[in-house]
């Protein structure tokens, strides 16, 4: 089933009615629960917040995966609401990682808006509240928990039947406990100059890889019964794609624009994120440009003149060349694994189109 | 079925029985749960940080409630482990709880050591991290969120009938949502003198008489099949148990003693949170009692010296004596509700005992 003759546009243009399929069942979700708030009106400003974050914006990525491991498993291609359902609430999860990640990281921005502890510490203060730097990461903390425990009720009220149930809630608990220790590894990684390009890949496989590309995919086919042979080609071919998308942004992080990625610029080099990128570019820098990445990378005031100077450094040692073959050897190894995959040809063509949006992407 | 002839001892070894099993459901649901993290190794520092918050310490009061919810609806004493292992899911999600409302608060101290995200503190800046104190506010965040995602497997794990996980996995999904909006609650009101006797015993009722005694009660009757009737008499009986329980914590936080209650008593009027008793006490102060609570309470700095002149305000001012009154009454309605309950003779009288405890304990 390995080749494909659909043209990119087509691609995404089904892509976008799955994609407007996901919001519209994230909004009525989110609006049902906020009904259901009725009574208890201060649980409405927390549930406003998570509406806010989860519909606006977001590349819906986990969910469109979601369903494509369905498809890939199945010829019908008209999407069913319990599929629709249960990679909605993968997108719920994914508003969860990312509220507790921008505590954990201090970032003020995502998706070209304030972040959402800085959001609430805003709401709070313009109420005349005290601290409110204090209650916007408490009120953001728990919204991430809202959305967690929201994505869950999606989830168990999607009308999944029990057999698909079975099959997915164990790779929904590895999935979990995957992203909140991968979590943990970036964060007791973040700011330490000898973690080194395995820990900076680790990080990408347990954040990126497996929980963005690997398990969405293997939740979608296991929903259309897929065995494991199915689940280990969709493996073969989501690691790579994964890796290759983290290392991406790895890039973009450093040197992308704000104004497409939503994301600052000087934030990854601020906490000294422990990435691929800047790993290599350790290895392999003389003592002077060693010098320059401890004195600059991870400091909090470091300035765009100093990213510049840390950007030169990244480009010189050849980091940046090294992560460019490290995507382009990743990409081709995801469309062998492709190749060779027993799914169906709408899904391989969907596939093969989001792989090339994970490596050459530039939002 | 309202006489109790049972002796308090009795009840107390029973609950200790049940006590002694959840803590064996706890321990081994864990344990498997890092085995399976075996090749991750960097998770195992965080589920150890959850095992060892989990295991060490606690009243099992939720779960407690979970198995007497069981008990009162019908007649068999033996608590199959798909009660236990869903009645135990509660203690994991308590977890969750309290180790995010540490961070929230900042407290210091928990079951008399130091609260999570101090210890991953400790642990980082033993191990040359830097940035200990945000590392450890992120890894408390991260373990807050292991416990509940591991909350949520052992309810699916734990054997029940489809029937049965029908009728709980609702009553699960409106308490996950009361808690997290009623932290919400607690948080914006924290710190705010004008937040009122109304507020508080809104804290009250979603933080703890819901939360803490309710739910888990109509979880463990649901799981015995129980219809509106019982459950309602349960609420009855819980609502009341539960407020009288908060009213006492708020004594405790302020009069207590930490060997006793392992939890500081400068915290809550270092916060200024939102208790039933500073807000009776503001209405009823004088001029210059006002002036002193506006001066000390939700000072950071506050030591044991002004803590002794707030409390002779909230003596003076009869708030005491009008907390130690509503307790009283609490505890009477939630007898009255007890003896009218449809419930078993035996969930009567541990329930009758819990009720004492909540009411009149000194931990």
């Amino acid at each position: 089933m390995a080749s494909t003759a659909v043209p990119s546009a087509a691609q995404e243009t089904d892509l976008n009615t799955v994609r407007s399929r996901i919001e519209e069942v994230l909004t009525d979700f989110v609006d049902a629960r906020m009904h259901a708030l009725g009574q208890a009106p201060h649980g409405h400003q927390l549930a406003h917040c998570v509406r806010e974050f989860v519909t606006q914006g977001g590349k819906r990525l986990r969910p469109v995966l979601g369903v494509l491991g369905w498809q890939a498993a199945q010829p019908k291609r008209d999407v069913p609401m319990p599929v629709l359902k249960t990679a909605a609430a993968l997108e719920l999860f994914h508003a969860f990682a990312l509220i507790h990640d921008d505590v954990m990281d201090d970032s003020d921005m995502r998706r070209g808006r304030p972040s959402v502890h800085r959001t609430m510490a805003l709401h709070h203060e313009a109420a005349g509240g005290p601290a409110p730097g204090r209650v916007g990461i408490g009120a953001a903390i728990l919204a991430g928990d809202l959305a967690l425990v929201w994505s869950d009720e999606l989830l168990h009220t999607a009308g999944l039947q029990p057999a698909q149930l079975t099959a997915v809630l164990p790779l929904i608990d590895v999935m979990r406990t995957e992203i909140v220790c991968g979590q943990y590894l970036d964060l007791t990684a973040t700011g330490r100059p000898d973690a080194g390009v395995e820990v900076a890949l680790q990080v990408a496989r347990y954040k990126t890889a497996k929980y963005t590309f690997e398990r969405p995919l293997h939740v979608g086919a296991a929903l259309a019964g897929a065995g494991e042979e199915v689940q280990a080609a969709l493996s073969a071919y989501a690691l790579p794609v994964g890796e290759s998308f983290q290392l991406r942004d790895d890039l973009l992080g450093v040197f992308g624009d704000l104004r497409q990625t939503g994301k600052s610029v000087l934030e990854d080099l601020r906490d000294a994120k422990p990435t691929v990128l800047l790993a290599i570019a350790r290895e392999r820098a003389t003592a002077r440009q060693q010098a320059l990445l401890d004195q600059l990378v991870g400091q909090r005031g470091l300035d765009e003149e100093g990213a510049t100077r840390v950007r030169r450094v990244l480009v010189e040692t050849g980091a940046v060349n090294a992560v460019e073959a490290m995507i382009a050897e990743c990409h081709q190894q995801a469309l062998q694994a492709l190749d060779a995959a027993p799914i169906t040809p709408h899904a391989h063509a969907a596939l093969r189109h989001l792989a090339e949006g994970a490596s050459w992407r530039s939002t």
